[in-house]
């Protein structure tokens, strides 16, 4: 199915299987399945509307999408598989050892806008990439909520915990860390929201967990205290992959069916669409993934997708203090340690 | 005023006089001011707010807001005046010779958003840069319409050619198509909306218009065809930049008088706010001017001012074919020659 200029033996461990481009992509669209099924399931009344299409210089993909469902005013789930003559600049500086080789990647990614602002808005993104002599898994899940509550916020990191330490006990703490350094908006001094774990270039055999200069906001305190854990095969790396997009169901869906039908008014929803305004910052000024498609001719639609449906910017807003707004920079736009009970708490 | 370590000797063209920061920052700030009262005096209701600030590393500015107003939804003119070590990266790539020295850089920029998608979104950004041995001007005004009159862009055009042409009759061509080349959109392959003028890097003393790798679409056909036009002092690029700022309120006033009483409805509302959109894409995925700010930690909101109060995205919309929307993208989203009378027309 795929032209692969990658040698297919898998004599020492840091090599993928001769079908590894079909494992994962078949993983990938199976994810896509269960994912679209299990919202629509939360939803109740909106179905996913999908679009195939293939790129002029190798591969396609189908994107998915709800819109003016009862909980997600708008939500894109999108498989692709693409391949050609050269990885993006982007990449190449974080990859050097791919270049002049062709390339294969293959991701989901997922972004959820519900209407009610009390349901947090939540991404997902696992991917897997072969250049020449390398490959490598990437990926994670974050959660952004506008009116947040302690209680979703410690569920959701200890359903990401469990996925993480069924496999490596670093896995949580490290790929926890990298998220809030990761999902970081640098101009705005905030995380994008209570963060998940986020991971990039896990190939495994270097034997460490963390390698990339994401450092940028107060998290990157963390970045040196990641040690050696030893080499990794890619199955226990594609293992992994596996039971993180599984988690995302579990983590995710318990906070819609507690917080959807939390009643709302014009304060919520103006604050709602304020926020939303960081994510869209976020997207189009550091994501990787955002900046990859476009820098690959992607099919913009499809990566753009992310984007939400309606949008606010407010010159010099700030939340006044002792109000709910406020409650959500002070105490959930920063790095916290969810699971140690030692976070500090929201102002009553 | 300001720590300089530009030599102030005027012994040549190239180089600038003893007091060239102090005299164009003052023309830029007279020019914030001429342009907010004449913005004030067309909106009829909306009172611009001023907000001055520092920067930590050398500088400041005054941002002026209007919100609200009669005509504008939302409006921001910002004079800025900023020095420090080092420029950052994205600028050192155009002027490796800045590398090592500090840099003092000032400019006026404008963004205003118009409730009656009648009236269209405009922009004017003029600014000055220093470092070490190199110094340049650099800007243009660009006109954004949501229902287009082919009689309003022609004006628009045209007082922008007066102004160019007396002071160069090559500047109008070239920087009317250096502006079709930069403002454009190379995700979505349009043009941000009908142009105007821009240029970069103009120090006189290369002899050419136009070198910056900024051709990206359909416009980039043009960038062979510009010629040597011998060089040009620094007192006739400051003399070229005063008059170009002082055209933008005979360029655009006439159009917002013509169509702020053009009634409408829903579906205009909801198109404009669909367009809004790309404004957002072109501003944190290409703009020079965002990504210079955010490197050089100006002041986030500031920078962010030029974002419109609402916006919507709409996955994979599309004009319905002979209508007043597919007109915008088929006549007036790519480059045209709106004062040679042989421009393709909108279908009637």
């Amino acid at each position: 199915m795929v032209n692969t200029s990658v040698p297919s033996t898998a004599s020492t461990p840091s090599l993928p299987p001769s079908d590894s481009r079909e494992r994962v992509s078949t993983f990938l669209k199976q994810l896509q399945d269960q994912i679209c099924q299990g919202l629509e399931q939360l939803d109740g009344a909106g179905k996913f509307q999908e679009d195939s299409w293939q790129r002029e210089e190798g591969g396609g993909g189908r994107s998915r999408v709800i819109k003016a469902g009862g909980v997600f005013e708008q939500g894109g789930v999108n498989f692709s598989e693409v391949w050609g003559k050269d990885l993006p600049p982007s990449i190449l500086v974080q990859r050097p050892e791919a270049a002049g080789h062709g390339f294969y990647a293959t991701g989901t990614s997922m972004v959820l806008h519900p209407r009610n602002p009390y349901v947090p808005t939540v991404h997902l993104n696992y991917r897997y990439f072969e250049a020449g002599p390398v490959w490598w898994f990437g990926g994670g899940i974050d959660l952004t909520p506008y009116y947040p509550f302690v209680e979703d916020v410690v569920q959701f990191h200890q359903t990401l915990k469990d996925a993480c330490d069924a496999h490596h006990p670093e896995y949580y703490p490290t790929f926890k860390r990298w998220c809030d350094e990761y999902f970081y908006l640098k101009h705005r001094q905030e995380t994008r929201g209570v963060g998940g774990i986020f991971f990039d270039y896990q190939d495994g055999k270097l034997g460490k967990l963390y390698h990339g200069p994401d450092a940028q906001g107060p998290a990157a305190q963390y970045s040196n205290s990641v040690g050696d854990v030893g080499p990794r095969s890619w199955e226990d790396l594609f293992a992994f992959v596996q039971t993180c997009g599984n988690a995302f169901l579990p983590a995710y869906g318990p906070i819609v069916e507690r917080r959807q039908g939390t009643e709302w008014g014009d304060r919520e929803r103006q604050f709602q669409l304020y926020r939303r305004g960081r994510y869209v910052e976020f997207n189009l000024i550091y994501d990787r993934g955002t900046i990859f498609g476009l820098q690959t001719n992607g099919r913009t639609e499809s990566i753009l997708m992310s984007l939400p449906p309606l949008v606010r910017w407010e010159y010099s807003y700030q939340p006044e203090p002792g109000t709910r707004e406020a409650a959500l920079y002070e105490t959930f736009l920063k790095p916290q340690d969810w699971l140690s009970g030692s976070y500090s708490q929201p102002a009553s």
